[in-house]
């Protein structure tokens, strides 16, 4: 097993009603005027913003919003942020709404503390150095946004979608209350799911020595998921399936199941090309790929795969790497059982050949850099997976 | 299941050769004097505490020091650090041992940051509402007070052993190198894993409905102790098994067993008693008093005991009641197979009639308040366990 850090300081308050505790949080945290940011409007609807207001309003704290965060969060809202925030001195942002928003959130947070252009943070031209706090009232159980340390924003510029990782965007709180997710389309929460288990997978597929407990833990919440993901679909005001899948969304991504482990990521990354290109939905689209990358790579350490396929689905072959596509399939399966995709057709998208070699080279730098660790992938590498999941 | 906060900011640095990032982490944290607490000299002898100097030495950090802590730790020489930190202007805690030496740490870092008798804070007299900030460099797997909120201190003037709890003394940073555990004696391992386990435990058995998420992490936590205990007893130098055990002290006790539930604490309620009146060592007071506290309460709730059984001992037995007692023998079996103790007879200790009067009578003040959830216990019940125990 590998050296690690584990570091998740976020506060989270979880549970019912747990939204009008908001105004104490900032409070708490020092905040004296916030910069309240959300989606396309959800919020309002539901009147949560009502609730937001009404909370700061009770302890004397001011406000100005930002609304209009789109999936895959757009660069030209995270300057409109800044410079609004800028404007107005604000010293706290609040994100109220799903990973999107929380990205964007942490840009500019990031944005309000640096001099130079924010995307230099995304193309790695620059590191950060400062970032102001930031809390999220999450209203989606997927991208774990609210308590990990990413942020990925859209460059509308050339659609790259690229992510900007550092301890100091960790949230100070984040507020949990399962009932916020009610009222989610059937497909925000498959993909929600979707998300959830590939943040635990990318960690867990190593060829490492990996951590028993944090297998364990790992195999633990991929089956929660599933379990809880079909009682959600079935019934999507079952507050106990939401909230095991709330509260999966933060353990899966604040770095648990990664604990002694240095993961892989190509998955997510693949997917990042294919999000910036065809604006899909992550979750979606990591569905999609999964299978073609661990098809692409199992037979580097099948014995990784097979153990997947014991744990996680009680698969036992003697045949380890029988073992190991069988769990691919039944992880599919799974997909499939949820409405989600397993190749990249699922969205009436071909990608020609010259789009294929354009996310590949994208993904790669001009095939100068590898992705993930499993195997380190390279460019012939990616056009073979996307190839496969087309 | 019941709303929650989780809330745990430390900063873990786990690994080999982690102790030389000491000096690093305390100018993160801002320290400009820190006192260094430590044991019987144990990291003396290990060559720890010069490794420790010699890393705040390089970053240009001055610092006192004070060894002496015993398990069990006294208040008196809480005292005495905090007289010493006060004298000598420290601003930083670093306690480098188990957790008695954090414990005390801790009580010391409340103490020069209030006016009034430390001892006040564990009585309930007062409540905190300062720390100084503190860090830990782990030498056993056990307590889990490298992450956690709470210090246990016993105060000799009528050997009251009580505990105070709260978010400001969780460590800022905790060192976790497994290669400090490796010269631990045997029967310090076996306590160590018996507290572990028993921090997971206390917050499993409740009557409320329980997270699936919550369970199934603690079940695997308890699986995962038991395997890799007996592989560090069989070899002590088995860097793996010692790193598993002591990722299990900090995660059975940040919280994350207890996500969602209400937990009981009873047995180490009792075991605080006991171990006040009789110095024994905590965890193996524990596992002495677990098995007689199951007995006495297991009907109130027998499904519960027999989850238990099935998901950590995979006993199957359509008779509840049954699988319930079953579960609970086969934790004692376990118990024995590490050499600790199902009873208090192991200490070669009777407690009379009037010490177990006594006992039951200062956890429950006078039979004026009653301990734990799982049954809430009179002064009666806790008699009645001590005497099962005995």
């Amino acid at each position: 097993m590998v050296n690690f850090q584990y570091y998740a300081p976020t506060k989270v308050i979880f549970g019912k009603n747990t939204e009008i505790q908001v105004g104490r949080l900032v409070k708490e945290f020092k905040a004296t005027k916030v910069l309240i940011h959300y989606g396309m409007g959800s919020v309002i609807r539901s009147g949560l913003l009502d609730l937001v207001k009404e909370s700061l309003d009770e302890v004397g704290i001011s406000y100005t919003e930002l609304g209009g965060v789109k999936p895959n969060p757009r660069l030209s809202l995270v300057y409109e942020g800044i410079e609004l925030a800028k404007k107005e001195s604000v010293d706290f942002i609040l994100a109220v709404g799903g990973g999107s928003v929380i990205d964007s959130a942490k840009a500019i947070a990031f944005g309000i503390r640096h001099d130079f252009d924010v995307w230099d943070l995304y193309t790695g031209k620059e590191s950060v150095s400062d970032c102001a706090p930031l809390g999220t009232i999450l209203t989606i159980a997927a991208a774990g946004s609210e308590m990990s340390n990413g942020s990925v924003i859209t460059n509308e510029d050339g659609w790259l979608k690229r992510a900007c990782g550092s301890d100091l965007a960790r949230p100070k709180f984040s507020i949990l209350n399962p009932e916020q997710t009610f009222t989610l389309p059937t497909y925000q929460t498959s993909c929600g799911a979707t998300d959830i288990m590939m943040h635990t997978m990318e960690r867990y597929f190593t060829t490492e020595e990996a951590m028993d407990i944090t297998d364990s833990i790992a195999e633990a919440l991929l089956k929660t998921v599933m379990r809880n993901a079909k009682k959600a679909l079935e019934n999507p005001r079952d507050y106990n399936a939401r909230a095991e899948l709330m509260w999966a969304s933060s353990l899966a991504h604040n770095d648990l199941t990664g604990c002694g482990s240095i993961g892989d990521w190509s998955t997510h990354d693949i997917e990042h090309e294919l999000g910036g290109m065809f604006d899909i939905a992550h979750g979606a689209g990591l569905a999609a790929v999964w299978g073609s990358w661990a098809r692409h790579v199992y037979k580097i350490k099948p014995e990784r795969f097979a153990k997947f396929a014991k744990k996680v689905f009680g698969i036992e072959n003697p045949d380890i790497e029988k073992a190991a596509v069988l769990g691919i399939e039944a992880m599919e399966e799974f997909y499939k059982s949820i409405d989600m995709p397993t190749s990249i057709s699922y969205f009436n998208i071909s990608p020609t050949d010259e789009q294929i070699d354009e996310m590949a080279d994208k993904a790669t730098s001009g095939d100068t850099s590898t992705l993930g660790n499993f195997k380190k992938l390279k460019k012939a590498d990616i056009k073979t997976i996307l190839t496969m999941a087309s």
